[in-house]
This record gives C-alpha cells, structure tokens and sequence, in this order.
C-alpha cells in the first residue's frame, strides 16, 4: 500500500489487482492488534468497505471507471457528513445527534469519483489543536516513531495513509491540522486557497479559514484528490522544470527557533533545489511578523468557534477536553469591533504581501519548526499551549493569508520534517505542479 | 432642469443646449439666496463646474462625448472622495483631514463618462439615519414642502435634484439613505446589490451593508448613471410590458402602521399595475418578520461603524452629532460571537427568502412607512429615534437581504411617498426594467 494513486490506477486497469484485494490489504492493517487502527479510526465497517470494492469491481467489469480514484481506499476525517452517519467531530458531546441526511459536498464528489470510503478517521476534538492528541478515543501513534505524537488536527487520517490502511485520506485545515500531521508522518499534504473545495457538511471550526484537501503519500495524489474535490477534471499536474523557478524563502519569524534537524533538514532542501536550477532568494518579510500580534486575542478563529460552540459549551462543556474547551472560550473575549478590525487588516495584510510577492513561483519554509513531540512532554497544560502555538505557527501563518500550501517530506532528514511550498491565492494547479517539482529535487 | 439625462443628452448632441448653459442654470438655483442651495451642499465651487461645463462643450465640438452623462451637472454626496479636496462625510470632525489623493471609484467612473460634478451634498453626519438632520451645517428642506424634512442620509442629494442643482445626484445606502430621501422628495432612486459598484474611496458606514447608487427624475435617468457606475455600457434598460409580470405585496411587519396617506398611494399604485396587466399577488411572508429581532442588538451596521469609528471617538467624540454618535456606541456593546452568527443567520435568512420569492419579477410595498416628518416633530430624541427607525424599517430590510431595489413616486398621491420595486440579487438590470415599466404605470 505504498504505491501511489496513478500506479494503483494503472495497476487496476491491467487487471494486477483489484479494488477488493486493496481494501483488504487495508482491512488488514487496521484491523491489526499491534497496528494503530482501532485509534486512527472512529467508525470503521469492514461490511461496507469490503461492498464497495465489490461494487468498485463490478463496475469496471463493465467498463465504469469514474476516475483514477475509483476503487482507490480512501479514508475521512470524522468532521464530514457521511449520509446516515452521525457526525461526531472527534468529540463524545456530538454522539447523540441526529445521523446526517445528506453526504457532505467532499464525500459526495469522491463517491462519485468512485473511491471507497474505508472508514473515519479521529482528530483533535472539534480540530482545535495542531498536535492531535484526543483524550476520549485516543490517540494514533506516529509511524515514523509511536513515543511520539502524530500531529493534528487530522491525527488519523496521516497516520491511516502511513501505515497502509488507505491510500489516501481527506482531513480539513483551519491552522495546519493537514499540513502538520503530513509533516510528522512523512507525508504530502495540500491545503488549497480556501473557496476551491465546498465545505458543505463539513462541521465547522472556522468558517474564515477553514479549507479542504488531501494527506496522500505524493503531490500527483495530493493534485488528483484535489481535483475530485473542486470538482475538476482528475489528472495529476505536469512536473514544471526547476531551472529558473523563483523559490522564496521568507526571513521572518516563521524562522525563528527551528529545531536543528529541522534546520539542517531545510538547509539541505534548499541545497537540492539550488542545485537543481531554482533561483532560491532569501528574502526579509517582516511584514509577516504582525501576524502575531494581529491574533493575539485569539484571531477569527477563537470567535468564530466560540460562536459555532456557545450552545454547545453551555449544555455540555464538561464533557469537552478541557484543553479544546478553554481555547474555544478564549472567542468569548473578543468584541465585535476588534473581529471587524481583525477581517479589515486581515484584507489589508493579504493584499500587501500578495505585492511584495508578486513576482515569486512560491515561497518555501520548514512546514513545522520543530520535530514532533514525544507524548510524556505534552502532560503539563502549559507545555501543551506552547507547543500546540509553536507546531500551529507557520502553517496557519498561510491560512491567515489565505494561500494554497503543500508539504511534502524532507526526506534527507533522519527526523519527520516536511517542507512547505506556498503559492498564490486561487493558483492551486500552477501551486501543485511546482510542488511536485520540489518534491522530485528534495526526496 | 426637470428633464431626463436622455432628453439633455439629446438636446445637447442637436446644439439646443450646452453643457455651459446646463451648468449655469444648475448654479442659479444652488446661489440663490430664497433657496436650499447653502444648505444641500457642502462644498459648490462655481468656477471649477464652469470649468468642467466648458472643457465639455469644447469636446463636444470635436466628438469627443464619452456617454450620455457628457456634459450634465452632478451632484456627489460628500463622503465620495474627489481628489485635492477632504472628504468630511457631513461631520466637522473630519475637517482636518489631508485631501483625497484619488478620487473614489465612483468618482472616477462619472469624470471618465464626462459628467460634470457641480458639488458636494449635504448627509446626515457619516451617513448613520434616515432623516437627513445634519445639526453642523443645516438641514435642506424638503422641496415638496419646506417645513418638512428632506430624508437621509444623502439629503442634499435628493434636494439638489428636486430643486434643479443638478440632474442628478450619486449617493450612498446602507439601510435607505438613497431611497428614503427620494421616496420624500418624489424622485426615483435605486440601490444596486452591494457587489455591482466599487465603494474604493467612499467613506464607510458598514461594510456589509454599503452600496453606491444614483436620485434622479426618472429610472431611466437611474439606469444610465447606474451603468456608469458599474463600468457597464450606459444605456436605459428595455421597458417590459407589464403584463403578466408578477409582482408580489410581501405581507409582513413592512405593511404595518403605514400612514393613511401611504396607505391609499400604496393601493391606488396596485390598482393601476393590475390594470396595466400586472399578475399582483398578495403573499404571506412571515420569514421577513425575524429581521427585526435579528437586529435588536444594532445589527451588522453599529458594530461596523463602531469598529470604523472607535479611535476616533476617543479623540474627538464631543465634536459628533450626539444622535449620531450614541447610535455608533451602541456597536462597542456587540461581542464577535453576536457579530458572527448574524452574518450566519443573515445568510441563511437571504437564502431561504430567495427561495421563497423564486418564482417573482419583484417586490412591491411602500419605500417609506409615514410621510416625511415635520422638522418640529423630530426635537426630542426619543421621537427622533422612534421615527428614524421607522423611516429605515422597509429600506433597510433590503440592504440587510442584499437585494437591489428602487423607488418611484407614487404621483397619484397628494403627500411625497415612493413605491418600493425590490428585485433578485445581482439581476439589477432586470430589477431596473420592471421598475421602468411600473414607473410608467404608476406617474
């Protein structure tokens, strides 16, 4: 289950396998009792996964294809509304609610592409938090290292891509919680320009921010799930020369206080990519450094949770993780006013660094700073804060400026470190296609 | 100057009139010492529209005439920036403001159509009633009878087109300020759905809620300058037959306590739509009476305006119009979360009412409840709020459902009031059309 989507597709087509043998394939790797499944998934019916490829198979016997996903396994995060399902978010306050009427727009349209649907996959309760650690179903161990956490809020869906129980997953990003689990799990992931992908029947964190995408073991996958997605032709997009592509790297305080291995990691990508005919500049945007300030009251986020979650808190907080908990009240602080002003020098900083980039293919930046933490250091809440603000740091940098942005590994590195390759807003094919040039020069 | 912008423009391409001639009898009325001039604007240089008047002319003999606006005086409400000079938007507080470096984009579009912009007009200070006192500068008076008052926000606008100080007049509306006035001073206005005009350079009242649009005599007069504000090719719209179409009396809190006198120009309108062939249908619509409780809290309008005005209340709020200023107050007491999910809920409420009016040409009800108030009856300030409210509640319900609508008097009427024609989001021109047909049916 390492391959990617495009020979799994051209593998089905000759008839190599089968949709039934690689959902078994993934069956059995969630279904281990050494392995992580019974934690990267919240609901899981082998019944239905396995009518699926049946079904998937039948088709193609008769020459239905829909695309190069059909057949593929695919998994998605607990957030999506499956029809008859009930939505629970990574959280037990939603366990009780109705069963959704209707697949949400991202499930309907990888349906229709003809994916199986494997299972949903846990997450940070609610998706509010980086780090992944869901404290009423537990928590998916990393691959690369299972002392250590998988990174969140998609905790499930990059390990279930790691450790071969789908092909690829879908997850959602507010803050980096596709990107920073792709990163810790050695993966590709893909956050696009926020409108590309209908959230319909996706519960919400963030209706600001907010994006859709895919956690895959390359960017070709990355791009085809993208494309089902925004309701786009399937194909993989073409890998664009290095030579003269403009990389910037963005001196800021998205530099500050890596980890050495994420230094040295980073250093040596930009070498194989200078090497390879990009132009790397490093260029000073300390306009990005008011991003913190801008959010310290807790940015859109906080509020627009809050507002998503007053009801709730008031019927059921208790039964929140506390830590899930204390960061949605945080919105309740925040005043009319100050969330106006906050969308006002949101729009002014977007349009002011979409200038001073302008003539840039992308800009690269280690996609964390810092290798993913063990579980016995997230036990103090402090700690936890901290750390959860630091992995959150450059990632949801670029949902605040609303930019496409891939990860992809570093793999020179002997520690999960991902690279992130940012793009311009609402050029998430030409984003892709030098991601995918990127990821050929640093692997 | 009671003319149509098409019957001057064609007057003017035969060289039975110039642009000169237009101007200086726009100047006449705006000098003369019996009249509202001193009050309707705010800023009249007559050597520069002289000016303008004459470069026109001189154009105009080398065909050089870029639209059907070439040449006719215009008045622009004052908080339109125009290059060199400070925008004060009605306040004094503003006063020491740097001049405009550019002008506003509806500016902009005007000059480049040729028009002559012969002054600034008076509002209501920063555009926040619907009644037009402005206790700075003077209130114009209502031209239809001088004791009463003009309407606002933009009631220089209004009065400087009823009295013959312009052709026409651009304002702004966010709960009504181009209507109101219109409807009160029996000329035709339109508001256009917010996205159809850029508002760049125009001082804002609420962000959400703002729209650009012209007063003038007629909706045709409406059309062309609505057209050249939206960067569109300036003709009038077709004028339907009235037959068939189907216009729908929203039965809600929009009819209650109107006036006698609206009342019976109300049900006279509607008798002559049905016999001009006219489909009225009178339609339950219980779904608009949340709007009100939606809003109690201020709405999106004094959040917004308060995020604008914050800062420089502090340092100037002695210097506002008290009215004004404890209507912007009222927005510091908003939380996000109040702020947020009324946006949530005014999306939901826009989505299921246009559902509910699908199947309808337009809208028809009363733009304004009562008959303009006597200035004497607003000196207390809970009648002033009580009354303002009341001016703005069946405008302003269409700003906050994001549709276009216009007035046209309802001249049958011995009293100054306006039929409101209220159309589909974003299909302004056709909004336009069946007001052209029902201004004709109405006159």
């Amino acid at each position: 289950m390492t391959d990617t989507i495009l020979s799994l597709a051209a593998a089905l087509a000759d008839g190599r396998t089968t949709s039934l043998a690689l959902t078994e394939a993934a069956i059995a790797r969630i279904e281990d009792p050494e392995g992580e499944g019974a934690r990267a998934f919240l609901r899981f019916d082998r019944e239905a996964a396995l009518a699926q490829a049946r079904a998937s198979d039948l088709q193609r016997t008769h020459g239905i294809v829909p695309s190069p996903l059909a057949g593929i396994p695919i998994s998605v995060k607990d957030l999506f509304d499956v029809r008859g399902q009930v939505t629970t978010a990574g959280s037990t306050v939603l366990a009780d609610a109705p069963p959704a009427e209707h697949d949400a727009a991202a499930i309907a349209r990888l349906r229709a592409a003809g994916a199986v649907i494997i299972g949903r996959t846990n997450m940070t309760e609610f998706a509010f938090s980086g780090l992944g650690l869901n404290p009423h179903y537990g928590t998916p161990a990393n691959p690369c290292d299972r002392t250590r956490i998988p990174g969140g809020s998609s905790s499930g869906a990059a390990v279930s891509v790691a450790d071969g129980m789908a092909v690829a997953a879908i997850g959602s990003d507010t803050g980096g919680s596709i990107r920073i689990p792709a990163a810790f799990c050695r993966l590709a992931g893909f956050k696009p320009t926020q409108a590309r992908v209908p959230r319909d029947g996706a519960f919400p964190l963030s209706w600001s921010l907010d994006s859709v995408g895919p956690i895959a073991r390359s960017i070709a996958c990355c791009a085809i799930i993208d494309a089902v997605l925004a309701g786009e032709e399937p194909t993989a997009p073409c890998e664009p020369s290095l030579e003269g592509l403009r990389l910037v790297v963005p001196r800021s305080y998205l530099l500050d206080g890596l980890d050495a291995c994420v230094s040295e990691a980073f250093d040596d990508a930009l070498d194989r990519l200078a090497q390879a005919g990009a132009k790397i500049e490093d260029r000073a945007l300390p306009i990005l450094d008011r991003i913190p300030a801008l959010n310290a009251r807790g940015g859109l986020v906080t509020a627009e949770a809050y507002a998503r979650h007053r009801e709730l808190l008031e019927q059921a907080g208790d039964r929140y993780d506390p830590r899930v908990r204390s960061r949605i009240q945080r919105g309740a602080q925040q005043t009319a006013a100050e969330y106006i002003e906050l969308t006002r020098a949101r729009a002014a900083l977007m349009a002011e660094t979409d200038a001073l980039t302008a003539d840039v293919d992308a800009l690269v930046l280690p996609t964390v700073a810092i290798v993913p933490p063990r579980f016995d250091a997230l036990q103090v809440d402090e700690a936890y804060n901290r750390i959860n603000m630091l992995v959150l740091r450059n990632t949801s940098a670029f949902n605040f400026l609303e930019r496409p942005a891939a990860t992809v590994p570093c793999c020179g590195s002997a520690c999960p470190t991902g690279l992130m390759i940012v793009g311009i807003r609402g050029q998430d094919r030409r984003l892709l296609a030098v991601a995918r040039a990127v990821e050929t020069a640093v692997s």
